[in-house]
């Protein structure tokens, strides 16, 4: 089969790599419908990450069951599935809690000899604790939402449930990226009033605004937390979603949190700083999230889409075909565009 | 009148000073009945929180109203009061919200010019906020629970509160000092069922017992981290009460607790570790607490104790004169007693 590799910074193919095929009896295969291209990919797009030469990529993906291991109960050939961005038993003490991304069994796809999300199939280890079934009959036209679920909307989600925002909450948001914008559109779900979206992006900024953004600041560093504080009556925003993860996405978020406020950070820290805990300690800062429990998440937020009240698909901006691969990640690292939709 | 000073390391002397005395129309003055020595004024004993020469310290004290200014409405002439250990308006933003520490106007017995609290009487600003009455007839066997909730029983409490506790929680509190004792008492309150406290003091540790601790850890670093693990089936405490504030406490505390657990942290940042936020973001931990807005915890925790449902007094151990109020220091300082109550 046909699967995306990376050889080194800003050198994906596409190459011929084994068929992906049951291996325990828990496993199934599934046949990529649609892919995308995460925030994350970057970095090892970029060599901040590293990555084995011809190792897999592509953690995003939903499709149909085409082969299931014999110790398979909860999917079958021909159902179409969902798959958030790391496996997990679903059975451990973690998975039980609705932490599957803690399983000692868990993995990322394109981690080691797995199958990467961005190819023709996957392999799927604990399929049953693993794979959300899409009901039958869905419309295609749902796909991309749904698909937004693996990762993106599941992450954004996870910021705002960690940062406390329920209904009436003032919630800023730091980063302007999918993360951050499916940040504002959970923030808008679970009740929040006032949502500060951060960004300098005028398209960015346009999907924010359609996601719920009540208001927006352009600035950076210094300016915007300044900017933050006047939108708040000089207080700060009660809910910090940090979308981001670096130093300045971090100084930021601390500049612009309300005393006694929470951030909840989902950004992948790179370039990480390290917290000074007597700034957080003086202001009563809390500090929630990490890496997201999406499937955990996915049924709650699949029923919202399937319902017509939750629709993350504008965060994607292009289509390319799998052969297409390096031109969306290029599209990505350069900004030209948002998100991108892999088709195999 | 006389009061505590400090002119170095381990140089406490009680001197003449200047009276109390009413300055702004919100003050009033209250002579001290009961006042403490707290564990973190030790950091200042030790010369490792700097002070000027001959400042003021303590910032822990009950007793009764002897002058009250013009603009005070909520307590008079005779009324038993507690002041919490910093001092604030009442009427801000952070202050309505429930988090005193964090008013702008708000400040810490003994800074500055202000009067500290191991003295024999105090000058209080922003009386009508800072201030809570002890209805009248309290039996004066209570006064050494009351004064405890002048800081250590509220930051316990805080810590408790920040870490999520609530009934049936399995929580491990780091620190057997008085502020980790309350810590224990605050879990037990609010409904744990699991407390596991960390300490190697054979007295300290009778007292975490007495406040309703269910384990025991006299280990520490490595060892207390497997030792936590083995009481909780190798998952850890999903709340933590950080009751110290120095690196090694910070390491024993991220060691202990589950994946996707809180960190409630009180401690007093002193060789403070920069948190890595890689850490805590792969296993999801979060962290909340701070300075504990004991201002706002009071009315309920009086409540307890004047019912008779809480009463942390057995942290005090010993009581000094003020006279002898360098003794109870050294005490302290080389963990003779555990907290001293002074009675001017």
């Amino acid at each position: 089969m046909r699967a995306t590799t990376i050889h080194g910074p800003k050198d994906i193919r596409v190459e011929d790599v084994p068929d992906a095929a049951i291996e325990q009896v828990g496993d199934v295969v599934v046949e990529v419908e649609l892919a995308c291209i995460c925030g994350s990919d970057l970095w090892a797009y970029r060599g901040v990450s590293k990555r084995q030469v011809g190792q897999r990529i592509g953690h995003e993906f939903l499709g149909s069951v085409v082969d299931v291991g014999a110790g398979v109960t909860s999917v079958g050939v021909g159902d179409r599935v969902i798959a958030p961005f790391v496996w997990s038993d679903g059975t451990c003490p973690h998975c039980v809690q609705g932490l599957p991304t803690s399983c000692p069994e868990g993995g990322f796809w394109g981690s080691g000899s797995s199958d990467g999300g961005q190819g023709e199939a996957v392999r799927v280890p604990f399929a049953d604790g693993t794979l959300v079934r899409i009901p039958e009959g869905v419309d295609d036209g749902l796909l991309p939402a749904l698909l937004a679920l693996t990762d993106v909307m599941g992450t954004g989600h996870h910021a705002a449930v960690a940062a406390g925002v329920g209904p009436g909450s003032t919630v800023a948001v730091v980063g302007d990226g999918a993360v951050g914008l499916c940040g504002v559109l959970a923030a808008k779900r679970l009740g929040a009033e006032r949502i500060i979206a951060l960004g300098r992006h005028a398209d960015r900024a346009a999907v924010a605004r359609l996601f719920g953004a009540t208001d927006q600041v352009a600035e950076r560093g210094d300016a915007a937390v300044e900017r933050v504080r006047e939108l708040t009556g000089g207080l700060g925003a009660a809910c910090v979603l940090e979308c981001v993860g670096t130093e300045q996405s971090w100084q930021t978020g601390i500049g612009v949190v309300r005393d006694g406020g929470r951030i909840g950070y989902v950004g992948v820290p790179h370039q990480a700083p390290a917290l000074s805990l007597g700034t957080l300690f003086g202001r009563n800062i809390g500090i929630a999230g990490g890496l997201a429990p999406v499937r955990a998440y996915l049924p709650g937020l699949m029923a919202d889409v399937l319902a017509g009240r939750l629709d993350p698909s504008p965060v994607f901006d292009r289509t390319v075909t799998l052969d297409e691969v390096a031109d969306g990640y290029a599209a990505m690292d350069e900004r030209s565009a948002l998100k991108v939709v892999v088709r195999p």
